[in-house]
């Protein structure tokens, strides 16, 4: 392989990966805006949001940039096709750590519901699971990236307990509704979070077996 | 510009229009089983699930062969990786109505709460976003696609409304709350068609004026 290439490549990868730690920051941030109930933590998810609206744009552009002066073949393609759709991806879980804030900041003018658990519970294994799963893509490791895909069961069961839980507060006290329909909300843009890692997994599934494993992985 | 790469460009992009056309059925045919209370419909949606996902590997699969074979440059580049994109956010759109689906399957077992209004409305919305935005994409059109993204404020505005409406019913009735949370959910996935609708615009006007405005839209 051209050893420029090969450079420009691994630079796109860091990257990539750096926006994959922004997001990751971003969801922590967020979520512990709501459970120590302080909006700086909020407001320094705005700030974030930008940059990695910047890096989705600058990497797209570069993916583009080396497609048409590189003209990759085979694998180097799907690689690159990889890292476009994974960008996406990425800049799509920074939205939801925004969403998650937003509701955050609305909360913060409430009187506290209940102490929070799950929530963060849930967070820490979809940062985790965002982490692993680009851990997978430039590592070249399948066996992690189906870790990641199995993860998201994980994250399902923590989703539905939370709404469980949550419809018994609105049951027992109209007041709480919002507050909870609120927190059921975040869950969701968690649990799409999650959704998000298992994306970026079936990508690297597909480039490193050569094969789309998408709509297949079953359990 | 090669014929045969041109008639190839116009034979992938029919089928991202079949897989938009399918796309749209489901979100119609997932409300109408929440409206009219017939799960048949729910079921059709199911089927068709199935038929999107083969579609969205196969236009994946024939992208990555034109790039491999081809090599185009510029503006087709261009062109290709927004197709990849555009296929991605399709898949979603049917996901998205799959769990609307699956949200009206469970409703049909509880009594009515109330007549749905504003979802069909939406819903209605949200269709012609995702047919505007393929339109676009096809015809080169950058002010449809701008449209596009001007029609997203009017689904946030309804959103907010269900949510609104939907609030006063639980607080009235704790044994209403579990079916208003559905239907603020339906109402969620709903709002997230209409984002990848203007995902979808957004990457026809970078196509079309050579530059990204994504993250540039505020009105």
């Amino acid at each position: 392989m051209d050893r420029h290439f090969d450079e420009e490549l691994t630079q796109l990868k860091q990257k990539l990966l750096h926006m994959g730690d922004t997001s990751q920051e971003m969801i922590g941030l967020a979520v512990k805006s709501l459970v120590e109930r302080k909006d700086a933590y909020a407001k320094e998810v705005f700030n974030l949001e930008e940059r990695v609206n910047h890096m989705e744009v600058e990497i797209e552009e570069e993916v583009l940039k080396l497609l048409a002066l590189r003209q990759p073949a085979a694998r180097d393609l799907r690689l690159l096709t990889a890292i476009l759709k994974i960008n996406n991806d990425l800049e799509r879980v920074a939205d939801q750590a925004v969403n998650i804030s937003e509701v955050a900041v609305y909360l913060l003018k409430e009187p506290l519901l209940k102490p929070l658990i799950d929530i963060p519970k849930m967070a820490t294994l979809a940062q985790r699971m965002i982490k692993n799963s680009l851990d997978a893509f430039v590592n070249h490791d399948a066996d992690l990236a189906k870790e990641v895909c199995h993860d998201d069961d994980e994250v399902d069961q923590i989703n539905d307990q939370i709404f469980r839980e949550l419809l018994t507060y609105m049951m027992e006290d109209p007041k709480a509704i919002t507050r909870a329909v609120d927190l059921i909300l975040v869950s969701r843009n968690l649990e799409r979070i999650a959704d998000h890692a298992t994306n970026i997994s079936e990508d690297v599934i597909f480039i490193e077996q050569g094969k789309n494993i998408k709509h297949h992985i079953q359990d």
